[in-house]
This record gives structure tokens, C-alpha cells and sequence, in this order.
């Protein structure tokens, strides 16, 4: 789990049982299955959607046995969109573990993530709170048609921030934002607080996903794992490409993605014109405004020690650099 | 749809209203998910899932807004399944039309089956039924379940009938009792007559299941659009392997299938093998006790015109040859 949650034992401890939930709804369905989200897990990242679930069901009375299945449920509908983008990007490898298409092959892979989906769903059905599973089934089928966006708008240079907005928000807020607010829901916050979690998540992951878009564009891609310029090999036009196009350097970058960078070494290129023409520093100013509006919203919270966690959180998510 | 429904033009129109649904919901997200339903619902076939809601709830006080919905998102679900299905097999062709996998890429088919599946449940979670939004995601992730078990016993010859069937349980029969059952409930059938109906959906399902197995050894796969020994050729044994396994020409067909055929005149010898060693008749015998089982459930049921249909229906699904 890395050492983002350092500091937070309590919190890794709760995670811990997410992860044994997880495992566990795995083991009831079958060998292979439970053997696939075993490998997966190995390779389980931050937890922070799960870490939200947990962190906002503190504002309420929270019943660990249902926080907890909820947090398992939206952690395992973010694994299985890990697991089919994997497929579709053909990425052998993920946070230094191979990846599941890699080991046991697309044809497992592609199952594996629909019965992540159908799972994830069904345990939150199981806990009886219709507008719960609603709101993530929703989600779900808003994430996979932002990713078709996405996927349709491929070399198309000329996006508008605000499409881009739409798609990221479909992509990444629309969950950070569900996270907190059953977190907060399951506990029985009361409305203006669950609402307060709602934006908060919703701005985090909008901060979390452009400065995650301009990860890409560092030098060497060497503590994200993946290669400088990736996003713009495969033809993806992120904000720092968006606003990069607008400036003098313009033209000069806009001639030069006529067609997707196909080597690794033209990505790199690109990626400098894009750094040169001030595309990152842009891109920046964008994301502190997320912050900004994140700690504000953390500001309207209740004092207690779970409003100073998120304070530290959203600092190490906003500021970070991997 | 084919000429199968011809002869009920009413059920015809009730599932012309679903596919408009299934299409209207597509619209409200993108115009390029809205694109790749109406293209997969050009090549839609039977539609058997969504008329087994209907002729169910005629069994009750069906209400159409209700049950359209519910017949909806079981086709979606469907749909699901066969667009991740073209993706495994790298399908280029399903009923005559390319697969969106071919049109579209394996990038946008892997998003749409998953928006398929999230919208699939997001239908029915929106009725507030939360026992038919349990079935039905349980339902998925056990279909999934089946399809990986499917995928890691690819290459093994001695599977035991009990696993085929229970895979074929979990890929098929599970979705057809489902959509008897939900048919049902939905709309408020007597608890005796919508268990009726979801025995008669598993032992249809069984049967429909063994027949499709069979039908891969014809000699020519022309009504199917699949080549002979397509199964085989993909390390998949069916029922009529795994019982000409265990008749005299056994060892010859094992020693034969010691690795998975790989050229199509192998696979079309493989499938020879199986005919000759009387694994069809034998399979078939098996797919008889499923129709009987289904016949005496119909037979169950009160003597209306859709008891009457019913049995129509399963005479032309579990005799047909194609």
C-alpha cells in the first residue's frame, strides 16, 4: 500500500479489512476468480477511494460492517476499470507487478473486470440502500462512457477545456465524489454534511486527475511507471496540450501532433513543446484552483481529527509528484 | 429478429419497444455510445431473454412500463456478454455483421460491454426492486465466474459432466430462469406459478445450452455463421466430447485432442471423431431430458395462450438445427 497512508495506522487497518472483504467475495465464486483479485491486490495502489468511504463515514455514526462493504465495493469498481484499461492499453505492467493481461491473458482479464463490476454492484444491492447502488451504478456507466469518449476523441487536438473538464469528471470525480458521499450516507451524516463530502470529492478528483495528466509530461516517468509522453503516444490530448495549443508556441505544437507521435522518442518531443509553450505551468494554475476549492470545502467541515486528515491528504494528493 | 417470433405479432411489437429502450438509454449518455447500441442491436437475434420477461408476466397483472424495463436490462446484459465474448474470440462476424470489436476496435468494445453491464443493473436498481437488482447482479458475476471457469478449463479433456453442466448453468440457464423469474415478480405473480417459471427458464436454458454445444459439430456450420469445430478448435469440450470421451472410440478422440486443434481441418477431423464415437446422440439424449423437464413445468402452468406459446417455444428452440 506504499506509504501514503503512513502516519493514518488506524485508517490502514480498516483498509486491510477491505482488502480481506474483497478477497473473501472472490473466494465464494470460484478458484480462479479468487486467484486473479489476489494477484490484483498485491498490486493495490493508494486505496483512496476506500480510504474516502472510511474517512467520511467518520462524520456519522459509521457501522463498520456496512462502511466497509461499501469501500470494498467502490474499490473493486475502480480495480475492474484498472483491469479493462489494461487490456485496452496492452500495458504489460502496473505499479512494477505485471498485469493481469499479462499473466493469465485478455480472455481472463476481460472476465475478471466484469465480475469486479457485477460484484461491486451487487454488494452494495445487498445492503438494501436502493439510492446507494443507484448512485454507483450510475457512476459506473457514467466512467465507462466518459472512457468511450475519451477513447472516440483520440488524436482529435482541438478539445475544449470544458470537454475535457466533462471527461475527467466522468472519469475520476464523478468516483472520488461517490466515495465520500456514501461513506457519509452509510453513517447517516446529515444532508449538509454529505453534501459538503459530495463537492469535496468531486473538486479532489478533479485536482487529482489534471495533475495526474501532467505527471505525464515529466522529464523521466521514472516514479509513475510510465514512459514521458504516454498519454500523448496514444493520441490522448490532455489540459497541458489543451492550453498549450492557445499559446505563441501554438501552431508549432499543433503542427506537430497533426498525426499521434508514434515513437516513444516523438512523444517525448512533443512533450517538450508542450512544456516549452507553457502548457504545464497553465495547466497548474487550473489544479490549485481544485485545491483551493477542495480545502475550502474541508474548511466547512466540523473540527475534529478527520477534517485535519483530509486536510493532510488533499495536500499530499495535490502537491505530489508520483 | 429473424422469422422466430412470427406467428406472435404481439410479443413482436412488445420487443420492438424494448430495443427502442435499450436505445433510448444509450442516448442519454453519448452519441458514440448511442452509436454502438444501435449498430449491435441491427445484428440482435432472438431476443429470447427479453420475450422470456414478457410472456412471464403475462402470468400476473403485467405493467408494461415496469416489465419492458426489467426485459431490457436483461438483454443488456446480454448484449454484454456477447460483446465481451467477440472481444475473447477475436470474432469478427457474429449473425452476418461485423462485431464492434471489427468496427469499432477492442478499446470501445471492452467500454461498451462494461456500460452495457452498469446500465443493465442501473435499470433495474431504478424500479426500487431491490431483490430483482440482487438476482440480477449476483446473476452477472456468476455468469463471469462460469465464463473464467469456461476460459482456465480450456485444453482440459477430462472434464466431468457435472462441472460442463454446472458451467452451462452459469453461462446460460442462469440468465433464462432469471428472466422467467423477474418476468413474474414484476408483475406480482403468485409465488408458486413464478417458481414454475423459473425451473421451466433453468431446464430451457439446460437444454438450449446443450443443443447450441451440438450444433458446433454439424458438418456445415452454415446456419450458425460458426465453422464446424469451433469449440474444439478453441480447447473448449462440450458435452458431446466429454460422453464420446467415454465410448469405445474414447481413447482415439483423446489421443487426438491431446492438444487443441489448430487448423480448421483438424478441428473438422476432432469433430468427426466426436460423431463417430456417438457423443452427439449421446449429448442429445441429455438436451431430451432437459425439454421433457421443461415440458412438464409448462404443463404446470394455467392453461392460458401464453401456456400455449410456451410451448411453441420451447418445441422450436430445443428441436431446432440452427
Amino acid at each position: 500500500m506504499g506509504s501514503f497512508w503512513d502516519g493514518f495506522p488506524e485508517l490502514e487497518r480498516e483498509l486491510e479489512d477491505v482488502r480481506t472483504l474483497i478477497l473473501d467475495r472472490a473466494s465464494t465464486d470460484d478458484r480462479d476468480v479468487r486467484a486473479a483479485i489476489e494477484h490484483l491486490l498485491s498490486a493495490s495502489g493508494k486505496m483512496l477511494r476506500p480510504a474516502f468511504v472510511l474517512l467520511a463515514s467518520r462524520f456519522g455514526q459509521a457501522e463498520p460492517r456496512r462502511t466497509h462493504r461499501v469501500a470494498a465495493a467502490v474499490e473493486m469498481l475502480h480495480m475492474a476499470t484498472l483491469v479493462h484499461d489494461d487490456i485496452i492499453d496492452g500495458a504489460s505492467r502496473r505499479r512494477g507487478v505485471p498485469t493481469l493481461n499479462a499473466t493469465a491473458g485478455a480472455r481472463t482479464a476481460v472476465l475478471v473486470g466484469d465480475w469486479l463490476l457485477a460484484s461491486s454492484v451487487s454488494l452494495i444491492v445487498d445492503l438494501g440502500e436502493t439510492q446507494d447502488a443507484r448512485a454507483l451504478a450510475a457512476i459506473t456507466a457514467r466512467i465507462c462512457a466518459g472512457e468511450i469518449s475519451q477513447s472516440t476523441d483520440r488524436g482529435v487536438i482541438h478539445t475544449s477545456v470544458r470537454r475535457y473538464l466533462r471527461r475527467i469528471a466522468a472519469k475520476t470525480a464523478a468516483l472520488f465524489s461517490l466515495s465520500f458521499y456514501v461513506g457519509a450516507r452509510e453513517s447517516g451524516c446529515p444532508e449538509p454534511i454529505s453534501s459538503i463530502l459530495r463537492r469535496l470529492g468531486y473538486c479532489l478528483g478533479m485536482g487529482f486527475q489534471i495533475i495526474d495528466d501532467i505527471l505525464d509530461f515529466r522529464q523521466e516517468g521514472a516514479r509513475t511507471g510510465k514512459p514521458t509522453g504516454n498519454d500523448l503516444a496514444q493520441g490522448i490530448y490532455t489540459l497541458p496540450v489543451i492550453l498549450a495549443l492557445r499559446t505563441e508556441g501554438g501552431p508549432r505544437l499543433g503542427s506537430a501532433l497533426r498525426r499521434p507521435p508514434r515513437s516513444s522518442r516523438s512523444a517525448a518531443r512533443a512533450a517538450e513543446l508542450v512544456r516549452d509553450a507553457g502548457g504545464i505551468e497553465a495547466a497548474r494554475r487550473v489544479a490549485a484552483a481544485y485545491t483551493e476549492r477542495s480545502l475550502r470545502e474541508i474548511a466547512r467541515l466540523p473540527a475534529t481529527d478527520t477534517r485535519r486528515t483530509l486536510e493532510g491528504v488533499t495536500a499530499r494528493l495535490l502537491h505530489r509528484d508520483y
